[in-house]
Parts: C-alpha cells; sequence; structure tokens
C-alpha cells in the first residue's frame, strides 16, 4: 500500500494520481512547483526504480515539465530528486522566473513557503488542469 | 557539433564522453560529483530530448547514479537539471553524506568549491574508473 512522507503530506495539496505517480502541488505560491511522487513507498533513490517504473517516471516528467513551462511561460524549469530531508522518492519541478524569489540559486532553504490563498489556489488549480487531465487514465 | 558551456569546462575535469553524455567531474573536491552532459548543445531541458535521448540519458544516469553509491558508499543521491546559472542542459549527481559542508541542504551555493589537489584527483579517478569504463563504447 502507498504511504506518503507525513512531510510531503503536509506541505502539499493533493492534485492527482496519474499511473505511476501522485501528483502533489508544493503549498508555495512563489512559485508553479509540482512534485512527482511514484507510488512506490519503499523506493528512495531513482536508480533503484525498476526499468518499466523509471520510463513511466520519465514519461510523466516529461509530459509535466512541458506542460508547466507552457502554461506559465517560465524562463527554467528545475527538475530534481533531492530528499535530504524526505527520503521518499520525490521529484521536484519547479517553473523559475529571472527575478523570482531565489532566482538563480535553487528555491530549497530560501525563505519562507508563502501558502496559498483560496483564491489563488483555485486559479493555478485552473490552469494545471490541462495538463493533469492530460495524464490522468 | 557539440560546444560544452564555458563555465562547466571551467569548473569541472574532463572523464570521458558515454554514448549520449559527456561525463565531467565537479572540481569540488567536498563532494563526489559528476555531471552528465547531453552533447545536444542546443537542448536546455529535459522535456526537450528526443525520446530516444531521453532513454539513453536515464540509462546513464542510473548506471552513474548506481555506481556512485556503490562506490562513495553515500547516505543520499542528488541528481538534479536546474541550469539557472548555465542554461545547457546537465544532470548533477551529486553523493551526499550525513554531515557533509551542505547537508541537509543542496549544494549549489553553499561555501566555495574546493578544487582537488593532484593526489587525490587521482585516488577519486582510480575510484571511478570502473564505472566509467563500464558504459564506455
Amino acid at each position: 500500500m502507498f504511504r506518503l512522507a507525513a512531510e510531503l503530506e503536509r506541505d502539499s495539496i493533493y492534485l492527482d494520481d496519474w499511473p505511476l505517480c501522485r501528483l502533489l502541488l508544493a503549498n508555495d505560491a512563489r512559485y508553479p512547483w509540482v512534485i512527482l511522487v511514484p507510488r512506490r513507498s519503499e523506493i528512495r533513490e531513482l536508480y533503484e526504480l525498476e526499468a518499466a517504473d523509471q520510463q513511466q517516471l520519465w514519461r510523466e516528467s516529461t509530459w509535466l515539465g512541458r506542460g508547466l513551462m507552457g502554461v506559465f511561460a517560465g524562463d527554467k524549469l528545475n527538475v530534481a530528486a533531492l530528499g535530504n530531508q524526505v527520503p521518499q522518492l520525490h521529484l521536484h519541478h519547479v517553473v523559475r522566473f529571472f527575478g523570482d524569489p531565489a532566482w538563480p540559486a535553487p528555491v530549497w532553504g530560501k525563505g519562507a513557503a508563502s501558502p496559498y490563498s483560496r483564491d489563488r489556489l483555485r486559479e493555478v488549480g485552473d490552469l494545471l488542469r490541462p495538463i493533469i487531465e492530460g495524464l490522468t487514465p
């Protein structure tokens, strides 16, 4: 059974389940930031995924990354599997803009997260919907 | 023709060319840190790679990541395509240890790089050789 790490659950908003991954929106309105969590609770490292899962992860990541950059018209996409704080495998996708609060540094550990307001969350949800539904089985 | 970004060339040591990627050792002895640069000079984002190249990148990344963690016995592997400073697509693989100089933060922008001494570079080169040669055509 899939179990999501408590920290990921606390700091994010559930979007959907794709064939392999749970899709989470990081609850930080400073950046369009979506996290893919393969529903393989025991896996910590990318290279531990079975080949078929790995291929599916990259299909989902490619769809998500292209979609986010298309919708938000970012300047750069940051894709990262770090896991120093939360070892459960999860893959960040962060749309970056010249002059965003952390630019050009990575976003992790730079200032405090800015939780979504209800209105902004609804707006972002509307923007994300075509991406999310594009891969929903 | 493949052209490596000047900043990557300046801050790293050439290791080898794999079927898709140039392998670079980041010139920072604080971390075992190898960078894969697909020899597709014009590509900036993972999702822009053609499907066959993407699959090859993940084959090379999997081999490299597993190898690095095996050889250096790290606590966590960080894999990231950022590119905020150097837009040419490159994929970092950083072996992390509990208590390393940046732990648990990401390594980017934390303190100054510690260039390799000649002796330490030879040692690390010896450790990396089986990984490198394992995928050399």
